[in-house]
């Protein structure tokens, strides 16, 4: 059995997170990725912290380029610019996520990787994308979750700004990428053709927003943050227990009845100011605080588990180091070793399920900075091969 | 020119939000999607607010079904069974976001189709999965937002918990089952054969986790959610102008250096508290005082002006109804009219800009309920149609 993507080689020039996150989702499907990095320095996310293994290894670096190779080539020097061109003849992917126009400047854009290998699939994630009046302004993840209006619908309302707690900002293009590269490799076995794939941080940021432009254009308002409430079902948000807060969705009038029951509140189902879920988000406020002071009797756990064996959806507003024992997690290999290092670390598994892929008890680690570049030499351009230099 | 995905044809059971956001991308990137809807109801979407066209047409539908076609089927009628088992013969791809075994009890689950349509690729998206203890419970994005540590990272230290604005815990489930459809139609051009993919809501937002769970390996301590900021490098966060609160990124000494000249405060450069970055997050406190008194002084319109010349990241916190104004949205028509309403109605573009893939100025209408049964049969079941009874 293959993995989905097993044979596709891919050239992989990104940095830090938006395009690592796409390559590791392209590895985990089965690729072989080849980081190049700057030699003596190597991708930035090498010197981010935290760092374990006695300071020596970054454990944001390791968590994103498991089971990937690296090879060191300078771009700014001729002899590893004629290494990497004839890489790119026989690989089936060149992904990179700098600022628009430096691929162009060391020479090496896409136009005159398409003549060196015309099946060549090139892709490139960068801040604002490859056109447009802002496409050479350098972004940040916050730069875009503020700039999409993300940031403008998360947090409390009345509150400080908030920013989306998971870079949703590099991730989300990262996966808009990697949907982008398959696509094209999928067209490719029919037209025997590359393609060039372009995704913009700020464009992805756009595309989740969802709902939230449909409201506006209906209502003529900007939608705002409504702390950990839904903007339309109601109950649908977060309570305060005895011990702390978690979550109740009570997403239609039956879940509503449940939940009544759960909490020995019959009376409730009949209230008619809590009759129909219309009724409850008018009167919100008294629902909040009827519910709130039934909720404030109990533990988190308590309510949980009173709640659900009702059927009625909830959790726990988990914290990371709750992940580590909870069994759907577990069941479903979401927290995995990394081999390889002489202190634990996990990280999270691949959460793409396939028939043809194999579930994985652990991860590969991570690679040494060039640790690839004999390997790679040997096995792509064999034999023939100007050495590089192993830094 | 075909679109990377043309000619693909999509069986579409979705309803909602995570399934319908997956075939929306598979849609953009040319495949053909019939949705499969319950006579009279349909997707349950359509009945969500907000509304337009006199009340007539959900807003919410509207914007995540766009160019799809649909037929109704009732999967409880024996007639409407061997229609939709017929369909399968003639498809690439089964969707669905049931909650999982609801595929098996109308006896329509992958094992069964597979044995119609070796070639089928079966492509299933739940809450927390197809395996596992919680596999049969239900989920919302809400649950699965709290379940998966994503809540406990967002919102203000110390503040009540906070939901990311937008549902990514069903559209990052919804991206990653494109991706794992997508990779099962590369695969299947090689082996003929196709395969199951499935994807949990919970798994999705662990895999969004990225640096939580290794900061939290090394540490030893759950990361907590730190309001706008980043959590290592510094300044990195919203700040609060004359008129409101916008952000600046300034992710290394030279950013800091120009931020400084950007606000006429040269000196701060040298000053021995602010000088690393290791200097400023140890330091933040004093930090924020001081940059927060100058950055009082002027609106946010003038500061993000006078930053971005000095070449800092910085942006609004730009609220949903001014996308419509900007220039670099608008440049990559991330913002397009949904043709055939009455009444305007503006979605988010395609995010992933390929060769292949012509870019539009507009989008066409979602379908009505069942629009194309008699299309869709016309086509894949040619004139062998037991007519379908148009709802």
């Amino acid at each position: 059995m293959s993995k989905p993507l097993e044979g596709v080689k891919v050239l992989d020039l990104t940095r830090v997170l938006a395009g690592p996150y796409c390559t590791m989702m392209l590895a985990n499907l089965g690729a072989d990725v080849i980081k190049v990095e700057r030699p003596g320095v190597g991708d930035d996310a090498r010197s981010f912290g935290p760092f374990f293994e006695d300071g020596e290894e970054s454990a944001y670096f390791a968590s994103l380029n498991s089971g990937k190779r690296s090879i060191s080539l300078n771009l700014k020097n001729e002899k590893d610019i004629e290494i990497f061109k004839r890489l790119v003849e026989k690989v089936d992917v060149v992904t990179e996520n700098f600022r628009p126009g430096t691929m162009e400047k060391l020479g090496l854009g896409y136009e005159t990787l398409k003549e060196i290998n015309p099946e060549i699939i090139y892709a490139a994630t960068s801040g604002f994308g490859h056109s447009g009046p802002d496409s050479k302004k350098a972004a940040y993840d916050m730069i875009v979750q503020a700039a999409s209006g993300v940031m403008s619908i998360t947090g409390e309302p009345d509150g400080s700004p908030v920013r989306v707690g998971v870079s949703v900002g590099d991730i989300v293009a990262g996966m808009f990428t990697a949907t982008g590269i398959v696509s094209a490799l999928h067209q490719r076995n029919t037209t025997g053709e590359g393609q060039k794939v372009d995704v913009a941080m700020l464009d992805g940021q756009v595309a989740i927003l969802e709902n939230a432009i449909a409201r506006y254009m209906v209502s003529g308002e900007a939608p705002k943050p409504l702390g950990a409430r839904h903007p339309s079902i109601t109950p649908f948000q977060a309570f305060e227990a005895k011990d702390g807060w978690f979550v109740i969705a009570a997403g239609n009038d039956t879940l509503w009845g449940k939940l009544c029951e759960a909490i020995g509140r019959e009376d409730l189902i009949d209230d008619s100011r809590f009759k129909t879920n219309a009724d409850r988000s008018d009167n919100i406020e008294e629902l909040n605080e009827v519910l709130g002071e039934e909720l404030a009797k109990k533990t988190v756990d308590e309510w949980v588990e009173i709640i659900d064996n009702h059927g009625v959806p909830t959790s726990p507003i988990n914290t990371v180091d709750k992940l580590f024992d909870y069994p759907q997690v577990q069941a479903r290999n979401m927290l995995l070793d990394l081999d390889g290092y002489e202190e634990d670390m996990a990280v999270a598994g691949n959460p793409i399920k396939m028939t043809n892929l194999p579930e994985e008890d652990s991860k590969p680690r991570a690679p040494e900075l060039g640790e690839h570049n004999e390997e790679v030499i040997d096995e792509l351009l064999d034999g023939d091969r100007p050495k590089i230099e192993v830094v």
